[in-house]
């Protein structure tokens, strides 16, 4: 279940702020996870008990060890178990039983697949009747740097970011990592399986925790993914940042795939589907992770898209430049005015453009680095400067340059807050006295250009800033069995889509009347094939009477189809073809998929998703937001697209699939978006199996 | 100029191995570039005599100082110049009067742009008639391990990379990056502005080097591309991998672009095109180049995409998993063999697909590691095995697993060795014990798992593996003047460009006799227009007399053309548009593009470029690498093109572009495959302005 309602939310303070703590399983064997837990809970026996729980008494870590949580002179308020596996559940009742307000069970399970999910849900039932809080089973620990509570196996580094982490190794990488770069942690669960508390209740549970200012989550199991996506979205409509860490590489090969809709509209798109609608940054990896947190945390977003470099060596300047470019930053030519302004504090070397290169103007003065950031950042011409090369190394020329830096350091992260625009700083010498310096005051300092350029990037055109919304589903309609394509046509057509004229017939008679009611030319389409126009089963451009007889007799003899489509012939010259579809994703629910479509689909997969329902004003966003959108606003001379007809189709597919979550795959391919309107010229629609995904 | 050619290549003895060096301008000042050199000279004092010259004499860093290099006992086999710039020229020719072999020069020009251009030609051409060798002006410097000769600014790491750079800073922060991986330079020299020696000399130079075994190269002027690429080419084939780092990101702003292939050849693409034909790797960041060069040195490229994935965690197995996919690779299911195999060894939780997770196996036994390392990379099932994680952190768990991950290093390194195929390790502790071993034994360990993934893309999809050739240019054919469109439709079926039948006209009558004699339907397009098409000075589809008087009134009225061509209409809607072109860049001559044309073009930008001239299986090839190939091979039940008439098109104007340096920029576009032949439906020349690229 998932609990991400506000209305609903629980008191979490006995899992993060405890009145007092005991350790079940504690050990004074240095391998064990008993001994790693007392370890860290006694670093806070200064603001609480902390009771050691052995079965055998005696003292563990030269304290006296109790044989039970019975035995304790109180009810602790957090139990952790540490326990064996075959000793879990008799662990478990007897913390209920004691009185406590939350476990924190460590314990991985015997049982592997659908027993250890039983025996999680059986867990998970007690401690909610009882009202206890169970975070676990076979999870790390949990950690709240203001509480000091350190119920985790390692020494974690303090800061404003809340890490919510399916994986303990990676907990420690971004620990490291965060560390380097002068962040922590100011909250850290480790998740485990989620037998209780979901991840979806901890985004709820940080987004309203003071000392967290940013939200970091690894999660394999996103459980109900849009519970998840609306936990997301409030956080980051109320100014906390949410960067997601989430894999996918199995794709098509766990998923039975049968349209273009089920092999684009991926696993992964998916994810991407839900960080679009939530406002959360996706990143790949743990590196990425926290450069993009030291950038939102420091720095905040860009305005826009224009940057300056300020280089001390032209290889920097240019290097950043060109990644700058690439990562879709502009680099606009800097104001007459500025420029001079520039050149009257720099060496005649010095190049003023946008790289501008200190060339030597650093080792001559060192505040040319403050002097020319100064009036770049306040000149109101760009929306943030990258600083690049050598600043914090200086020191090491000469002692007076090192004082300088420090100096410049103040001065630089000063200017920047002056000007309300982001410094991002690049050095060789992260761990410089400067650079540390730098940190403190909130500039952002990567040790290399591709990171620091990266980051800007994204800070300038990532979705954090820009939540799209998660849609709400439709109460389900009633359920659709046939899956052929006059079912989908018109299953679509009662939701609004609009499709050409078609009428089936089961003659050659009856064709040729449809032909006439219709006008031609008229296409024909064999009906009970899957891949009608791979086998052959559509005759497009038919133009007269004696046309048509000839193309049923040709359909009819080579396929045997029960019955004929005869449909008005779309003016497909006249379009752009696109592809519009949706899929049913076990974790997210239904997305929509539009793209360009036509043989152009799985050749150039220049394709967009978004969780369903859309309505038309996002529909209109993702038609523009694809690579061949030029071609929709009348590219190269040619008459633009009803973008509001294409619209209108994308959204009413989408409502379509959102009331009907027994569909797995729906796919119109081609919708042709014409001058005036656009027109459905197939439809396919793929059935869930019976419990599948 | 430029020295690549073998038999005219200089012995550079004298600037990498000198008996004896003088420093001019040697001083006492911290802060100056004579200090800096005379203390790096000296550090070499061993091996051969380092004489310090300053005007005014004394001592210089506690050693007599010469007057001038008039007054040493002996000619300096290798003078530095480190003087005022007003005192440049007279140095320089003390130099050459000493009798010196060759001569750095520090020193920066006083004068910028066409006067510092005259100096250094100047300087370059006294040095050359003397038999100097020149390098710089305006340089940092030159450094050789073995011979100990460092005459730098900094301390420089010794190690197997040879790096050649214009920028100064960005040598020390690859020096940084590449001492952090465990490597450092065999020589190192500072280009400056190449007045004499260049890069491409300097190429041919490290390849016959022993101690070099990779060549770095940052440059911004290539000078002869052409040269530069054949150095390149020459020292790949031999067996060292050639690494760039080159920027472009002026772009379009600095060139007049007026075709398309103007615009989609770019600058930064004709790099690329050189790279392809020369078999170097191009990087975009000095850590990347860092980190490709490990790999490259360390573990070398793979026989193919298949890797596995070996974690103590689910998390980092996971992530490294999916950016490997994202990077082109592909992760195998294992054999049940050799799962079989790695489950008896692994407890009951690690998973044994791939990815591969330990899950708690290295803490139990840390064998675990070489173990399942050899087992996989044994089977012969993947070309590589990425291992991620905690690995040299286990030390700080307990001592025995500290003592064990130094022979785990030793069993991985020669598991890979063994099996020949490359294993890249990423960890959390990179500076550990284990790790320094690993890199020693010529594992590449790496930080972070998008560094290690990246860098396993690369050596298993770069193109360093296939250098294409670095294809001659022809003797240059009799330039042409004139630019129409029916003056680029000549040129190019002279030299076997494939065209629809054409003929110009310039009354309706005789527009309807070449329509009797082509056959309907037609095409009629206005002349002397430059973008016909978005004109509307094209009028297809004309089926019958009738139809082409009428269109040719209408065209005549609306544009009042100075003639009108009447072309066979090709069957476009039967065949796939491409775009095919050359540009003359500055640099590196004629580049080729081929691309998906018409309304595509600039929508999607689906092209590659090859040095000109390409051959016909090249052509084919770059056909073949579109992304838009599948529709050239018959996507989706459509039948295939003519690859082999595309292809001798694409190769025809390849070589009229080659042979005709006078002009800019040579398009068709399109040209229309067809399942039969090819047909040229447009074609577009632009001349080069007087002296301009």
């Amino acid at each position: 279940m998932s609990v991400s309602d506000n209305a609903t939310r629980r008191d979490l303070k006995a899992l993060f702020e405890p009145e007092s703590v005991a350790v079940v399983g504690a050990s004074d064997d240095p391998v064990k996870w008993g001994n790693w837990l007392a370890r860290g809970a006694l670093r806070g026996a200064s603001r609480r008990p902390v009771y050691l729980i052995n079965r055998r008494g005696g003292e563990v870590m030269g304290l006296p060890a109790h044989r039970s949580l019975a035995d304790l002179p109180e009810a602790p308020e957090l139990a952790v178990l540490a326990v064996p596996p075959a000793a879990l559940e008799q662990a478990a009742d007897d913390a209920i039983e004691s009185g406590c307000r939350a476990m924190v069970v460590i314990t991985a399970g015997e049982a592997d697949g659908d027993a250890g999910g039983e025996r999680d849900a059986g867990l998970a039932a007690r401690a909610r009747e009882a009202g206890v809080i169970l975070l676990g089973p076979n999870c790390l620990g949990v950690f709240d740097a203001a509480a000091e509570l350190e119920l985790v196996p390692n020494d974690l580094p303090r800061g404003p970011i809340g890490l919510l982490s399916q994986s303990g190794n990676l907990a420690l990488e971004i620990g490291l990592l965060a560390e380097a770069a002068g962040l922590g942690f100011s909250r850290f669960v480790s998740l485990g399986n989620q037998a209780d508390v979901e991840v979806a209740e901890l985004i709820g549970e940080l987004a309203g925790h003071d000392p967290t200012e940013l939200i970091a989550i690894y999660v394999e199991d996103f459980r109900d993914g849009r519970a998840f996506a609306r936990a997301a979205e409030a956080a980051t409509r109320a100014g906390k940042p949410v960067v997601l860490l989430a894999v996918e590489h199995s794709e098509a090969t766990a998923r039975a795939v049968r349209s273009h809709t089920g092999a684009l509209a991926s696993d992964s798109a998916a994810i991407d589907a839900a960080c679009r609608a939530a406002g959360m940054e996706r990143v790949h990896g743990p590196q990425e992770l926290v450069d993009l947190a030291q950038g939102l945390l420091r720095s905040g977003r860009l305005r826009g898209r224009r940057v300056a470099v300020l280089a001390d060596g032209g290889g920097h300047g240019g290097i950043a430049a060109a990644l700058a470019s690439a990562a879709g930053l502009e680099l606009p030519a800097l104001s007459t005015q500025l420029t001079a302004a520039l050149r009257a504090g720099l060496p005649r070397t010095a190049a003023v453009a946008n790289p501008i290169d200190l060339a030597g103007g650093g080792e001559a003065d060192i505040h040319s680095f403050d002097r020319t950031a100064r009036a770049v950042l306040g000149s109101g011409e760009v929306d943030a400067l990258l600083m690049t090369g050598y600043f914090g190394g200086y020191t090491d020329y000469a002692e007076t340059l090192g004082r300088g830096e420090a100096s410049v350091a103040e001065a630089l992260a000063h200017a920047a807050a002056v000007s309300g625009r982001p410094l991002l700083v690049q050095t060789m010498h992260p761990q410089a006295a400067a650079a540390r310096a730098l940190r403190r005051r909130g500039v952002p300092v990567y040790r290399t250009i591709e990171r620091a350029v990266h980051v800007l990037g994204r800070l300038a055109t990532g979705t954090g800033g820009s939540a799209r919304g998660v849609p709400s589903l439709p109460a389900p309609a009633a359920p659709i069995a046939a899956d052929g394509y006059m079912d989908a046509r018109a299953l679509l057509a009662a939701g609004g889509f609009p499709f050409a004229p078609a009428r089936v017939v089961s003659s050659a008679a009856k064709a040729v009347a449809v032909g006439e009611e219709l006008g031609y030319p008229v296409v024909l389409k064999a009906l009970g094939l899957l891949h009608k126009s791979d086998a052959g089963g559509v005759i497009t451009g038919i133009h007269d009477e004696h046309a048509l007889r000839a193309a049923y007799a040709d359909l009819c003899g080579r396929l045997s189809p029960p019955a004929v489509s005869v449909e008005r012939m779309a003016p497909v010259e006249q379009g752009v073809e696109l592809l519009v579809g949706a899929r049913f994703d076990a974790r997210f629910g239904p997305v929509a998929l539009v793209g360009l479509g036509g043989v152009f689909t799985e050749v150039l997969r220049d394709v967009v998703v978004a969780l369903a329902p859309v309505n038309e004003a996002t529909a209109r966003e993702l038609l523009l937001s694809l690579r061949a959108a030029p071609l929709l606003q009348g590219a190269r001379g040619r008459p633009a697209m009803d973008l509001d007809a294409a619209a209108m189709a994308v959204a009413a597919l989408s409502r379509v699939a959102a009331a009907h979550p027994e569909i797995a795959e729906l796919e119109v391919n081609p919708l042709l978006a014409l001058p005036e309107g656009a027109l459905g010229l197939d439809a396919r629609v793929v059935l869930r199996a019976e419990g599948g995904p």
